[in-house]
């Protein structure tokens, strides 16, 4: 990079000069908004978090996804003013869905501007991704949005795209929050742009369990074990919450956090999915690579949803943003 | 991993299972294939190299790319009896391009079973993509395959999915090898399955230049130099060996080797389209990603290709891979 200061601008110009045809780089309000707006007016999606977690979310802008994407500076929620641009540009009078993960910059942000733009007669609904199931369901607070987020933007995106009013757009993205689980692990802690070195030591011969996004470590350490044990460790939880026994058909997320090469991303997703088999669930869409991270961390996190047909449906309906796109 | 002796196995079955709809791991032959070949008989396209170059090439086999890939061991050549069997698997009567990367073990190995293959009666055709200008022009054998080898197989395939003949085809692989020029840097080596650690040191504050896939190193070290001054080292020979100033139209290909975030590659891009641009060469395509690699480097490769109208047509046409997908 060339400095602390300047690396979240630097990165949004490069994602606009990359993909000119797709999203434009708003400076003045600094968001990421799509290039043009739909002939027919659509319910509006908007999301925002700190950088650091890229191509989350300005990767994720353009048709079948987010009408604009609020970049905090580097693991830092968006300004109002930057929400409220967003909603502004995503409204065109069918109301605006805010997907909101559950951090508590971003959910007093969100709230704030929701409350500010209804009083403007724009008509705002909310929902909070907390797929995370590294902490215990009697600490949903703590439960951060993680994979999830993407398959969120992603399917009620295509309920958007295809007419949907904001109370189905909004519905969808419950329901695919409800059938969410999300859990990370990570080898290493990322270095930040300012601090210039990892935010704590990890020993080489041991990893965290519990991983985020945004720097935030895991809340378990263990030595180090095989990818047969890993794969283990990220279904343990959701299969027992999503009730993997009874649901037969999946959507699995493997993304890395930055660093994690595509070898071995493909390696941990293709031992998941026999796990899988192995129990009669099946992963009927497999999504891999870094799609939510930590800037530099070497590490992953697995999501999972339960998978019926309309959302499958959704799922395939065709994207084309900076790092989703298929069917265009 | 698992295991050093296992990870290239598992990865395929990994990549095979993700994406079931357009490719099989033929596990007997050990290539990557198509799943299912075109309905009109058309050109074939192959080529191999060792694993952890991941995506390359197995991520880009499929329609619009490439027919079969061949994975060596990790960072050694496919043996003859891949590049045969998949030979086999692309031949639908009109004849198969290897695609071959500059690295002595590829050369003979599918040199070798081009002259077999002739023998059976199908016909061969063989390009070499040497686009690695950190060597000197009059140490061509030293040039290695780099970035532009996604670009002859983008390109090329989508000439083979149009009809064209093999010696059309052949001819649109020459051209794209003959106007694109690359030239990489990385800030440490990667760490290889069976070393269990970096093949050399890098100290902090260093970088090389002149860096290449399967984990060779650069030929110059430097003391660490800005994202700006990184930007004018990758353009440098290439502007001069294509001649930038007189040619005004590229297709950039920004590259990290394995473990190089979204956010420093979009910055990087961003840098060096502006450069271009302020001397009057414009980008009009830029693929960003980690797109060929070297195991968990952190490093770049950058890749440029004067695009005049026919290269552009066969770029943007339909392309789904694993790792590249548009238009469909």
């Amino acid at each position: 990079m060339n400095a602390p200061e300047v690396v979240v601008t630097e990165y949004l110009l490069g994602l606009e000069a990359a993909h000119p045809e797709v999203i434009e780089f708003n400076q003045e309000s600094r968001i990421i908004q799509r290039r043009s707006l739909p002939s027919q007016p659509k319910v509006g999606l908007i999301s925002g978090g700190g950088s650091g977690c890229e191509p989350m979310h300005s990767g994720y802008v353009g048709f079948g996804g987010l009408d604009a994407a609020c970049p905090g500076e580097i693991f830092t929620s968006p300004v109002p003013a930057q929400i409220m641009a967003a909603t502004q540009r995503a409204n065109m009078g069918r109301g605006v869905l805010y997907v909101i993960k559950n951090f508590g910059g971003e959910i007093m942000n969100f709230g704030l501007s929701a409350e500010i733009m209804k009083r403007k007669g724009i008509e705002i609904s909310k929902v909070v991704v907390n797929d995370d199931c590294s902490f215990p369901a009697d600490q949903l607070d703590r439960r951060r949005g993680l994979g999830a987020t993407i398959l969120v933007e992603k399917i009620a995106g295509a309920a958007a795209e295809r007419g949907d009013n904001l109370s189905q757009v909004t519905a969808i993205a419950k329901k695919v929050i409800a059938n969410s689980r999300s859990f990370g692990i990570a080898f290493n802690s990322c270095t930040t742009p300012k601090l210039g070195r990892p935010i704590f030591e990890m020993p080489e011969d041991e990893f965290d369990i519990g991983t985020g996004i945004g720097g935030d470590r895991g809340h378990l350490r263990s030595k180090m074990v095989s990818a047969d044990d890993i794969a283990d460790i990220l279904i343990k939880q959701p299969a027992l919450e999503l009730d993997f026994a009874s649901n037969k058909r999946l959507i699995v997320l493997l993304s890395g956090l930055g660093s994690t090469p595509s070898i071995e991303l493909y390696t941990l997703s293709g031992i998941i999915q026999k796990k899988l088999e192995s129990n009669g669930t099946l992963a009927v869409r497999t999504l891999v690579g870094n799609l939510i991270t930590s800037l530099d961390s070497f590490g992953v996190i697995a999501t999972f949803l339960i998978a019926d047909e309309e959302l499958l449906e959704l799922y395939d309906s065709p994207i084309n943003t900076p790092s989703l796109r298929w069917g265009r």
